[in-house]
């Protein structure tokens, strides 16, 4: 069993109403392969770095079970790097710089030794990258889920179109949702988005939660009422590996299951909000995320009986 | 088992994105009321009306088991008008005219009949009279649970603040519970307004559900994801209906106990919202109910195990 997760490796520099933090460590892949791989190994990481990307950071992920056969290193170019500044909800956020740098190169390869994953998390790049990365596949992997955003609704909505009948789960947040179907009611959305092509819709809603459809069949995952959100960058990302790797650790990709990879993801996503970057995400250990479940069955278990 | 229910009965004049309505009833305890008496009779009714108020109203009401004895009806003035137009995403709303009318006398005095109630829903009144009515309550009811709003913690943080000693279960949406604890985060909101008096407090948060908290311990219950809401007017009086008319029905006070009543009430409100006014509420029956609440158990429930 193994995981492919396509994404950014990056750095990011964050302010917070708690505080601000220098260039750090950041990008979607970073949080998913962090994230998935408490619950799955090997994590084959598809990415981009430059010359000035970590190298402990890279044997970090090694020795957490990463590979990191499908990361190009460029020599003369540096890494992306996005700042950002969050508003007091920690709903919103404003970007202050993206250098994109390597990333204007990025046209992935997946590795021979890739090839044969039966999981796959297209994170966050351009639909026209994540259409090469299926197509790059010798088979097709038992289950493909994919990030999108935005942006690659106003400038490439054609090749997003194309991609999305090509995945079984798509991962967006509320408002992303919104734009795509342009429908306001979450529920209207929902069901014009499966007809777009995923089997499954997944829509984040921060703090409030995440939403699973199907057909006609819906889920609500909670999200974890927290004291402080310290820092939300990497949330969703974090979420979606936990969510992947729950599914890859399982294999099983009934209804059923995405629910409880859900519930995991979240659990993902509450430790992630803790501290800055993946700080947090680094520090727990398998007690620590069974714990956070264990909090989550609590949070929503109930009683009712009916005469 | 009877459960007092104090609040208005009003007319309301509705804008939403799907309509407009004339003049329709409505006022808080209208709503507690329809909603209450599916679980408990008598729901011993305390309100103020004018000489306007339609009489087929009342015996709708009296034929669900409202006791009316508290209601008062006053023969020279109309009754209380509240007109208002909902935004689009439908929690914000601006008031377009507040007629306060008979309210301004409003004095109520508990009928001998009702002494003993053993339940006791103060709806979002003044302080001074929601005191008024537990003061004269001869044996204090086994729960009392009180509704607000913002408007008397800018003009009557005295009153509140020796009311919040006196009850039992506060019930305020999320920006109440923001300003009244000068807290952004919710759970260091439920920490500041627990220790103002209350042991419980229920974060109605609209379209993301609700939070119950109690000592250290938190409940999440979801929104059920509908494909419109059609007017939120009385939802949050259709909830408290619900969750205190489970409460006075199952005798039952403990904390697992209002989880269950909390998606009572979610699935009351849930109901409220699919039509003007409470138009939905006078339409379902105890099987209805039932099939809702059913569709909460299914919303929430996934399964988990642990190695």
């Amino acid at each position: 069993m193994s995981l492919i997760s396509v994404g950014t490796m990056a750095f990011d520099a964050i302010e917070t109403p708690f505080g601000k933090t220098d260039k750090i460590v950041g990008g979607s892949a970073i949080y998913v392969a962090y994230s998935a791989a408490n619950f799955v190994t090997p994590v084959q990481q598809i990415s981009i770095v430059g010359y000035d990307f970590p190298t402990e950071e890279m044997e970090e992920l090694k020795s957490r079970g990463v590979m990191l056969d499908g990361v190009e290193i460029v020599p003369n170019k540096k890494s992306f790097f996005w700042s950002g500044r969050y508003h007091m909800d920690m709903n919103g956020r404003n970007t202050l710089v993206t250098d994109l740098n390597v990333l204007e190169d990025f046209n992935p390869k997946v590795p021979e030794a890739f090839q044969n994953a039966e999981f796959l998390m297209l994170g966050n790049v351009s639909p026209h990258i994540q259409i090469s990365i299926i197509e790059q596949m010798k088979v097709r992997p038992k289950l493909i889920a994919m990030d999108t955003m935005n942006l690659w609704m106003d400038i490439a909505m054609p090749d997003l179109e194309r991609l999305l009948k090509m995945v079984d789960v798509l991962i967006i947040n509320d408002s992303e949702a919104r734009q795509l179907s342009a429908q306001f009611s979450l529920v209207k959305a929902a069901k014009e988005i499966l007809k777009m092509g995923p089997k499954y819709l997944i829509v984040k809603k921060g703090e409030h939660g995440a939403l699973l459809f199907h057909k006609n069949e819906v889920f609500y995952a909670p999200a974890l009422p927290l004291e402080d959100v310290f820092d939300p960058t990497g949330a969703g990302d974090t979420f979606a590996g936990g969510f992947m790797g729950h599914i890859a650790k399982t294999k099983d990709i009934s209804f059923e299951n995405m629910k409880t990879a859900i519930i995991v993801g979240s659990a993902m996503a509450s430790f992630c909000v803790e501290k800055f970057g993946p700080t947090r995400l680094k520090e727990v250990n398998k007690e620590d995320i069974e714990e956070r479940i264990k909090e989550f069955v609590q949070l929503v278990s109930f009683e009712i009986s009916f005469e």
